[in-house]
């Protein structure tokens, strides 16, 4: 059996994992992949700490550096996460000619090109499957089980503090404030939330499904992001009232030319398979061109589900060690232009906070109609809130840009008495 | 760009997504996997029949052991199906030091020891993507994605034509008959639709799940298969009233020493993933020590989504040709026991045809508490059917050998007057 030598830079809850389930299945793993891990080091800022995990042979140790001027080490994991020091250790370690293993899609996102190109030069691998959506293994599925195919959409959700945080407060009614309590008191969420919340950690997975299902390096400021924040228990009913449900989505969809790329609350109908993954789980639906509808669903963070990721990033990469084989090194593979967000056209769930008078509906439906859009369903229900009605909309296929003009004119009315709030709809996961 | 030479034996529906797929996408496949794949030669007994399908440089032949002992293809991609000739070929091909790919699952799980032993001799891959679930890389995600994890329990709905027709005997509520009609009209179903109805197509994907879920040969004999035939609309109703729905379930659950292995229709909770997926998808939910619950979804069948794996084991298998790439050849890596069907342990829904008198339930219950199984629901709602009254239970988990020797005691009671139905519900999907 081949003995492959690992370092671990980052002891924290998926390092820890990924050192379990070593532990753990060092026999299944031989008898699947006729390879034996050794871990070699582990660097972590805390080495005092007792994890519960027998290390007899691991030299644990605070310097990085240790691990990456190595020569014995074949694999290098980074755990770490951030921008840096991440960056700066991988880079020296692909210098020094190591395959890299590592779950950090912020770093991935901000500074993938430099690293994947750099691994490319120095011929080793940097594998990244736990980066994005933990035990799923979507980072197989669109590279290799989609290989063969044209992929039109992706449509993930990839945050799973966020789908929490959406799924009690359409279960239990309650509001955003209260749902990140939960999220907080159950560890799903950190002590500062904007990450997930706002869409930025869902925006940096997008960047790396973008790469894999559509050939394109994208930068962060290319995709639009919106969070959940704004999003309150009166929109998540009317939503169920009208036969959706409210996710904050990754979506991507390109054809030949153009590729949209946006993070936002959406709703999705009820009855869609999106719809009905629930608390902390992630899935990715993916829509291609010969295979049709995909959906890959599974735990999207947590120390085991991750560090079986991890894990299986460490069999891939030694099963190449040493071999001819050809790589596919996560290439660039087209060339789309991005499409501004201005120019998208769904569907919009629109809700107004109207004067309860004669002639505000028509108002309102006037100036919509003057930009182009038009109206699919009205809900009015005459529930009072703040002494203003609640008006909700679902239109036909709008374009963005006409959506933001008419809603500037709208919201000026003197009777609409707050800002209208509006949630972009996908309805085709057919 | 290197190229790679295919030879095709089997130009039907799958065969022709393949070539289509490979035509329309060479410079995709190209641009990620820089190989350039070349179709030298298709055998097929119908080589006069316009497929629509250009293929000037293509060799057509009726004889299959032209490409056989074509020295310039590398890989021979079989989609004839069937046992016969197709072992022969195959096996005289990889005597030829010739990579295979194939979608057929009858011929691997029947044969599958003896094709994948002469592989490893010969030292070359025999890939079966496009044998199970069509376009969802489930082969691909057992062997790579969860290989660090040790798999507790698959449940597949592995044929599409059954979930057709029991999708649509619960929306529209028709009969087993008017759903095979429709399922055949529609082209899902052969003329003689035993495979697919009788689930034997399912358990010979399972045999294939089987050996990369749980390292295990299992011959078909050892797989308890029994399809959904017997499956009426009053049982379907009465599984809706109590919140379940019904599919055809492949299943394997395994511990360190005994493996279950079964085909039969299954009741799910309605609320459970399975339970909507709809139609002809096909889904494989997987359940890890580590990944927790995974599940896979996607078109098991027809020309695109099947021809569309095909390329992708294409792709996989041309990477590592000529590389001194250390190969997973499905390794068997557990020695597990089978379980005797009649030590399976589920809670049961029973459907018995009761004279509506005094005394009936009780003597019921009572030849049931006398087999250790309890009670947890009972609905009689006094429907007149064919005289007799349907009394409709939901049991706690019971033992198969137990319930058996119960239904045979009840079966002969003079109030109960014809066979009592009975459905394993499986209830554990978080």
């Amino acid at each position: 059996m081949r003995e492959i030598n690992l370092g671990l830079i980052g002891f924290g809850t998926v390092g820890q994992g990924m050192v379990r389930i070593l532990l753990n299945n060092l026999d299944l793993i031989g008898a699947k992949a006729n390879i034996r891990f050794r871990l070699k080091a582990i660097a972590d800022l805390d080495i005092e700490t007792d994890r519960g995990i027998p290390l007899s042979d691991v030299r644990l140790t605070s310097d990085a550096k240790e691990l990456i001027y190595d020569p014995e080490i074949d694999i290098l994991v980074e755990l770490i996460g951030g921008l840096e020091p991440a960056r700066t250790y991988i880079l020296e370690a692909i210098g020094q000619k190591k395959n890299i293993i590592t779950a950090n899609k912020a770093l991935l996102a901000v500074h993938g090109k430099e690293i994947f190109e750099a691994a490319a030069q120095n011929g080793v691998r940097v594998a990244f499957e736990a980066s994005v959506a933990g035990a799923i293994p979507i980072v197989r599925a669109l590279r290799d089980g989609l290989v063969g195919d044209r992929i039109s959409a992706v449509y993930g959700i990839i945050n799973g503090t966020a789908n929490y945080m959406l799924s009690e407060m359409t279960e239990r009614d309650c509001a955003f404030q209260e749902a990140l309590r939960m999220a907080q008191d159950k560890g799903y969420a950190e002590a500062d939330p904007c990450l997930d919340v706002e869409g930025i950690d869902s925006a940096h997975k997008l960047v790396l499904l973008i790469l894999l299902a559509f050939g394109r390096q994208v930068s962060l400021d290319q995709i639009y992001v919106e969070g959940i924040s704004g999003i309150s228990p009166l929109d998540i009913n009317f939503a169920k009232e009208l036969g959706y449900r409210v996710k904050l989505l990754a979506i991507a969809k390109g054809d030949e030319r153009v590729l949209e790329a946006r993070v936002h609350p959406t709703m999705v109908p009820a009855s869609s398979l999106l719809a009905t993954v629930g608390g902390v789980y992630n899935a990715i639906f993916v829509r291609g061109q010969a295979t049709g509808s995909s959906m890959f669903y599974g735990r999207g963070a947590g120390m085991m589900p991750t560090g079986a990721a991890v894990v299986a990033d460490l069999v891939e990469v030694a099963l190449d060690l040493g071999s001819g084989r050809r790589k596919m090194l996560v290439p660039e593979f087209s060339n789309l232009s991005i499409n501004d967000m201005a120019q998208t056209v769904t569907p919009y769930y629109l809700r107004f906070s109207a004067a309860d008078r004669p002639g505000v509906l028509s108002k309102i439906s006037g100036i919509l109609g003057d930009h182009d859009i038009s109206i699919a369903k009205v809900i009015q229900h005459g529930r009072q809130v703040g002494g203003a009605v609640p008006l909700v909309m679902m239109t036909h296929e709008a374009r963005e840009s006409n959506m933001l003009a008419a809603l500037e004119l709208i919201d000026l009315l003197p009777v609409v008495w707050g800002k209208t709030v509006f949630i972009r709809v996908e309805e085709n996961f057919e």
